[in-house]
């Protein structure tokens, strides 16, 4: 596992988005915004049961992950690693609020859609270049 | 083609920075950040020849952009889509010139190092979700 210096650690403690490349079936990129957060040396995100970055991590556990610094765009980070722990349940419920928390400032996510099962997803990384 | 709306092409037209997602040679993903402009429905970026972005794009075309808007990072837009066109030269080097107008207000890219070459990529939009 590739160890992560302070700088990027406060990049990715900091409320800033990180953007996150997963695979498609036919082996080609999709990247979108996520939030974000530290876990042992580890990042981890969360998403929802079924949607293309769940079935996609599931088939294929590389991914990429690069973070801007919003007050200095120009400084950033690409990390590239493997998915090594999908949680669902409770776990995940609680992660989507501390998130909500972290970049909301509100203790319950908001945007929760009847029906749709959280998943935290934890990453190692492998690589990290800045 | 896929055709971008025109609060996507509002998105590219602001200097927001795009996530750029592209293949490693073992099919990995990479993501990074570029700068990114509109011509003629496609997008094009600009990097230097011989980096990762540049090796990865001539072996395989497949690449995907996000793109947050910096005044409301929640609005945000995933394009998937296949590099069709790969320049050196001239061209390239006035389009890192005109993104350095756009994104820094300088008429020239400020960090040029001596003997690099830029490349201008232009991708062709397949799939577009906002």
């Amino acid at each position: 596992m590739a160890q992560l210096d302070d700088d990027t650690r406060s990049k990715i403690e900091a409320p800033n988005f990180a953007f996150l490349a997963t695979l498609m079936k036919d082996g080609s990129p999709q990247v979108s915004p996520v939030w974000i957060a530290m876990e042992d040396g580890r990042l981890t995100f969360n998403t929802t049961v079924g949607h293309v970055k769940d079935r996609n991590i599931r088939r294929d556990p590389r991914v990429a992950i690069s973070i801007a610094d919003k007050e200095n765009p120009y400084e950033k980070v690409c990390i590239r690693g493997r998915v090594v722990e999908i949680v669902e349940g409770d776990e995940a419920e609680r992660q989507i609020d501390a998130l909500a928390k972290k970049y909301l400032g509100q203790d319950t996510y908001p945007w929760r859609n009847p029906g749709d099962a959280r998943v935290k997803v934890v990453v190692e990384p492998e690589s990290v270049s800045t």
